[in-house]
């Protein structure tokens, strides 16, 4: 027996599919314990049709979707298009006319996950996507299997190999940020419009997407606070070099007492930390719980291949499962109630580069702002002094997110502070 | 419902069990449809359960293994007792009694487990063993659901964490040997005899296990050739470093040509591999594939926490299956036939250091004596001389193991050579 597959849309990862089938099929077959078959390929247009055509892909493409939606042999809809629309709409038709569904598509399961995943248990179907965090990780099935004894603190991730491929330029090479970029575009790393990348919103999908594996809370794009990288200085690479730690674009979700708390910023890592090591365009994600206590998932967190496994591995599962006659089980079955951490309880280490006057009593004037709030020094530096203006650097003592906004306009009041950064830092 | 299991052994990690069950209850509960209930304990005599009542654990503790077999009740068998026997005649006893297996012992799945799991197979129960290589990493059943789709060529693991703590002092803080066996069993990490865990056998089980789950093939541990690390010198440590290498003792299954070759090694790692920063205690899986490229699972590889989670992962399978009725399912189902490699297929570089009378043309003799077994070098480097002895340090081009007893037995025939240690080199 066969499964029959409808592709929505034939790019990068799409084509990674077919090289899997045909390089390792023996073994995908004895896995889902049925042959799998693509047998329509959903395309743009007639122009699209013909140009994959004439390159040789021998495959029945089509161009509506309802040629995939209403052809009763299709039992797996697999979409690889990317972006909100028309992927939702077309994910939705497909559930809702029976078709188990597979997707890759973050940005549409971080936004719309629980309207899709509410349509596919009504309908008893499988919607699968463990291709959406981190591409070629198998982070998320491993979160709901194998960690399903064990209870998860905090997950931190380098979620973004664009940004990771460009920090790890700008700490190993001592690159600036527009370097680094240029070099991303011009390697295929970074789109020309990179603010997803490099902004932190990509990664910021993923926190979101493992807030709900690791913690079962379905928490909304618009509450992981998201920081990017384009405003990280040479200087503060070196500043951080020469303090032992690596800056890395970090995503961070953890659970308080108040509930859980997600976010992307810069973060200074212990050049110890699994995650320090963690470089080019690789991801990981590092997982602290109380019983296994520190684990990490490292690998390539995008490209053609990779991405195609974690895809592959879905539909194995469903035809599997369609096999077994268990399917409709859904991806994450731990769900709680979510609740949002107070900042009060969200706490941390920061550094901060401020830019001050050069002239005597600039610092105790900063130990007494930060000392109204509340705020201890664990290291203070100055960096560079040139006889007008002085470059001061904190590292601070545990704090908390209402502290970090206090502080933050505090110092906007005061005409000598100007403050250049703050990023968070992990403890040892 | 509940699901009611009998454990065999009250040591360390049966005892992390009841931990989860209690911390994180609900969550274990919802994921395996059932209640998880430790219904028998099996423990050695009498002394020891009046001693274990005495101490307040409030288990129905049994000496003989017949009450947890015979009873009904009891659907799920845990064993924990570790070495050969008497868990292979328990776990047999189990199966041919009716009752699902769970096992974290790696000796015996090494050595017998064919024999195991054709006995569950054939009275279709399961047998599942997650905790048996790298504790808390949940690396087996990875490579057998995520990993499905994709193409194993090569495993290379960090499989020890007595070996592994022993080596980072010796490679961060200069130790000797002596010294890091000393600290070792002085912080429980290592027993009174190590000879298990330094001399790489304890690797050579999980390398057993690791072969079967990546690639399908069921060598036998005698297929396993292991070096442990009692031989390496600080010397090797500092040309190692010198060199830009970290010693580890790596486990290294990988598939030539001819069949599947198998080994535990001190190897030379580039400083950046991700293995070259698995620290301490810790182990990590690093996996090179066709589809994902690259891929490493690094947490802690023993412990009584890290390695309970893994146990009560299975337990939650079984459970999970038992309300599915899909039970029955191998923990590995790929399987092809079993072929070993040709040692003129298994290629390295590897690392020579020689001891040679400090005088003329000694280095030209050595090359010649390569050159007749034809290896070239790719770095060579005389490290001490005082006048009347040299050490030379060769790191050659990729070579077999063929090639390597050839012309370490000419070697061992010239009275001016002796032969230190010789190393594989894991290229970048």
């Amino acid at each position: 027996m066969s499964v029959k597959i409808g592709l929505l849309g034939f790019g990068t990862v799409a084509s990674g599919i077919p090289f899997l089938l045909q390089e390792n099929g023996e073994k995908i077959t004895a896995a889902a314990h049925n042959e799998l078959e693509i047998a329509k390929v959903l395309v743009k247009d007639e122009e699209e049709k013909n140009r994959l055509l004439a390159a040789g892909h021998d495959y029945h493409f089509v161009t509506n979707i309802d040629d995939i939606v209403n052809d009763p042999d299709i039992q797996i809809v697999v979409e690889l298009m990317g972006r909100i629309e028309p992927a939702k709409t077309f994910i939705l038709k497909a559930l809702n006319g029976g078709k188990h569904v597979v997707s890759a598509n973050k940005d549409l399961i971080a936004v719309h996950g629980p309207e899709i995943i509410a349509t596919a248990k009504q309908n008893g179907l499988a919607f699968y996507y463990e291709a959406a965090v981190a591409g070629g990780i198998p982070i998320l099935r491993t979160l709901a299997n194998s960690l399903t004894a064990d209870k998860v603190t905090r997950i931190l991730g380098v979620l973004n190999g664009t940004s990771n491929f460009m920090l790890t330029k700008m700490v190993q090479e001592g690159w600036t940020y527009e370097d680094a970029l240029k070099t991303a575009q011009e390697l295929g790393y970074a789109e020309s419009d990179p603010t997803n990348d490099v902004e932190g919103i990509d990664a910021a999908y993923k926190a979101v997407i493992l807030s709900q594996f690791g913690f079962g809370m379905t928490i909304s794009f618009d509450d992981v606070k998201h920081q990017g990288i384009s405003n990280i200085t040479p200087d503060d690479v070196a500043v951080a070099q020469e303090m032992g730690y690596v800056i890395k674009l970090v995503g961070d979700v953890k659970e308080t007492e108040s509930g859980i708390s997600a976010e992307v910023s810069p973060t200074f890592l212990p050049q110890t930390h699994p995650l320090a090591s963690v470089n080019g365009v690789m991801n990981a994600v590092y997982v602290e719980s109380i019983g296994i206590g520190q684990s990490m998932y490292y690998g390539p967190g995008a490209g053609q291949k990779p991405t195609a496994v974690s895809v592959t591995a879905d539909i194995v599962r469903i035809a599997r499962r369609l096999t077994d006659g268990t399917i409709g089980k859904e991806f994450n079955e731990v769900s709680r109630e979510t609740k949002l951490a107070n900042p009060d309880d969200v706490l941390s280490h920061y550094y901060f580069a401020i830019n001050t006057p050069d002239k005597k009593g600039q610092i105790l004037r900063l130990a007494e702002i930060f000392s109204v709030e509340d705020i201890s020094f664990e290291q203070i530096l100055q960096t560079k002094a040139n006889g007008t203006s002085a470059r001061v650097v904190i590292i601070t003592h545990n704090m908390s997110q209402t502290q970090l906004e206090a502080v933050k306009s505090r110092l906007a009041q005061e005409a000598d502070f100007q403050v250049v950064n703050t990023f968070k830092v992990l403890g040892e």
